[in-house]
């Protein structure tokens, strides 16, 4: 997954580019009292690019970062966590810009009123935001800015048990550029997301913001990034709920000072390696932390005969209900594996079927291979393992980061 | 549901029309010891009508029935549980022809070699049937063939905990006509099945078998099946998993001897009726017996734009993990129902859109309305309720009856 000599991981997240600060705090929109307010916020206004739920029902921090996106100039982003701020009208669009005018203020004592910040919220559907609480968490917010800490990556979590955050730098034209990232899940995750928010692109909320001091015009870094989501979170699935809220979004102060990084060049592709590693390993752990799970699977469709077809076929394996049970019961049911490949309306030749666990051989052109049944077994009971379906019909492959589906979860996810 | 004038529930199942006999026994396929291998057996061959499993990867039994059942002159059906015979190859195809000659041979008394019984299985997916257990197992349930009891409808049975059965009576053209059936659920359940076993038509192993002692031509019993099915077993969802195996029979054995029914008249609408009402009601069992439930949904959208788009919506809700998992928590979660619908793809139009719990109107023009709210967290209590979304946009419907996701279905489906 790493390309040894183009970068290397550093310890930080957002804060580790120049000129970024953040911070987290409790402004109790949460019962539980922990921290749920965060704030990114650059020194010089950012070029940002953005990715957004596809799904048609949008909460208002999308639909508002949709349209705020094209219009450059933003300082920063303010996340809450405990409120998605989805299904709530007019009144909700007008509280997440509301919600952006503050933060503008707050981070720039009182000298803009402007709407510089773009908004990312999570939480429960279908309730107003605690708008007194919002306000004083994010003068709170902003009088706690700094380069160091994870209080922005906490503020945001909501069932995750763990704050995601990782940092990498890379030399581009003879200066270091970094890299930083946090991310939440934990639930209704199986992200689509497309840099209009609109199909075709595939299916927690997931939330993830990416800084970079990197030098870069906005189209080239919303291809960036649409490349290293394409690779990464519309990779991964837990439970198949595709938000009303999930995003990415990448900001780029050019703080960094170099020359500007242009299309076709090999900066580019180190600048994209690098970024497809902070992506890729964020997504990774929005898997591992998925709600109540036991198993992370790697899994991988090849031999089909469309693009389509594979797509087709790997996401009704990693949603299947029933298949996602048997890799909790550590039971190699690859039968459920067949059924739901066969539900999926892709095309396939039992005769040359095959699936491996680990590389070892299961299933060999449509009949079990009994004698590895044993090995497959231990394979099984770890804690991460892959999976490989080759239908034997063509070239087209896909790779989907799954897990498992627990008793655990369905108990974390019966009340609110 | 229930026209009170076209016919009447009776005691019984498949042994209710005239000429029809069945029988279970164990035959050890299951491990436990409990009844697995069913015969129905008419006195005269049959029409038969069938609806099979739309999943590409179809099971034994379903590839041999899609072809046998063209050749008409059929005596009955053969039934195991406990092992599916779906992935396995040319040995499981011929071990399902030579059930289908053992029933015949057992039940004619060697008089015929034929292969004149159709097949169905149901269980473990990838493994060879014990075809000397199977063989004794046929031989008992020939010896032991009766017009009373219910051990056809237990030795299908897998998870389910109840045995599966109606009958029905109806007068047609001065003669009583019966209908009977027997179904098994109780996961791996979201039929979807066409005479061809062929898409489209949407998506347990579900089985079910139905008699009558009705005089019809086999093109009309299959129009009469397809309409039932369509309002029933493929109206249903436990996990969203649809089964190779899927199958619905109707064999008819003419022994009411009343004159034919015939398309357009009178009598085939009431024959439909009673059909329908036999089918629905085994459907219904199926969804109230699914695996580790605790609660049955009455699914309804409405308004929707077009057909497709309320298939869509519907399918997408019915089997959301995280809308399932809020039902069995009791908690009017509706902002999940809200996202199911909008990654579902169908066009939404949150000032229009309306959800009604019981007929208790929860969101209006997409904002809750919460002094309904304590009404509907009752409502949510009772085992059983109805919930209708209506898109507000057009005129088109469609209907799913459905079920939460607990803890105890995800330890069911663990292991074998």
């Amino acid at each position: 997954m790493r390309s040894p000599s183009s970068f290397d991981e550093i310890s930080g997240n957002i804060n580790a580019p120049k000129g970024f600060q953040s911070s987290g705090v409790a402004a109790h929109i949460k019962k539980s009292g922990n921290k749920d307010l965060a704030l990114i916020f650059s020194e010089k206004p950012c070029h940002v690019a953005g990715t957004f739920t596809v799904n048609l029902l949008k909460a208002a921090p999308v639909v508002f970062d949709l349209q705020r996106i094209r219009k450059g100039g933003i300082l920063g982003v303010v996340f809450n966590s405990g409120n998605a701020n989805a299904c709530t009208g007019a009144q909700g669009l007008q509280n997440t810009a509301t919600m952006s005018q503050w933060a503008t203020e707050a981070t720039t004592h009182g000298r803009s009123k402007r709407k510089d910040f773009l908004v990312c919220s999570t939480g429960r559907i279908g309730i107003q935001l605690p708008m007194d609480k919002v306000h004083h968490g994010i003068k709170e917010a902003a009088r706690t800015l700094s380069q160091k800490g994870t209080s922005a990556a906490e503020a945001i979590m909501t069932t995750d048990t763990f704050a995601k955050q990782i940092a990498v730098r890379i030399r581009l034209g003879g200066k270091e550029v970094r890299i930083g990232g946090i991310a939440k899940g934990a639930g209704m995750i199986q992200p689509g997301m497309s840099a209009k928010g609109k199909f075709p692109a595939l299916h927690a909320t997931m939330l993830c913001a990416i800084t970079t001091d990197a030098v870069l015009s906005q189209p080239v870094l919303q291809d960036c990034l649409n490349r290293a989501v394409a690779q990464s979170f519309n990779r991964i699935t837990v439970d198949g709920d595709m938000s009303t809220n999930d995003t990415v979004l990448l900001l780029a102060n050019g703080q960094a000072h170099h020359r500007p990084i242009k299309r076709g060049s090999r900066d580019l592709q180190r600048f994209q390696e690098a970024l497809n590693h902070v992506a890729l390993n964020l997504a990774l752990m929005i898997v591992k932390d998925g709600e109540g799970i036991s198993k992370v699977v790697t899994l991988e469709v090849k031999g089909a005969a469309t693009a389509a077809e594979a797509e087709n076929a790997i996401r009704a394996i990693g949603n299947s209900t029933l298949v996602k049970c048997s890799w909790c019961g550590e039971d190699p049911n690859w039968g459920r594996i067949w059924d739901a490949i066969g539900y999926s309306g892709t095309r396939f030749n039992s005769s040359t079927f095959s699936i491996e666990y680990n590389g070892i051989l299961l299933v060999k052109n449509g009949l079990q291979m009994s004698t590895n049944l044993k090995k497959v077994h231990k394979i099984i009971r770890r804690p991460s393992f892959s999976i490989a379906c080759d239908l034997g019909l063509g070239k087209h492959r896909a790779i989907l980061y799954t897990t498992d589906l627990t008793e655990k979860y369905v108990e974390l996810n019966k009340g609110e």
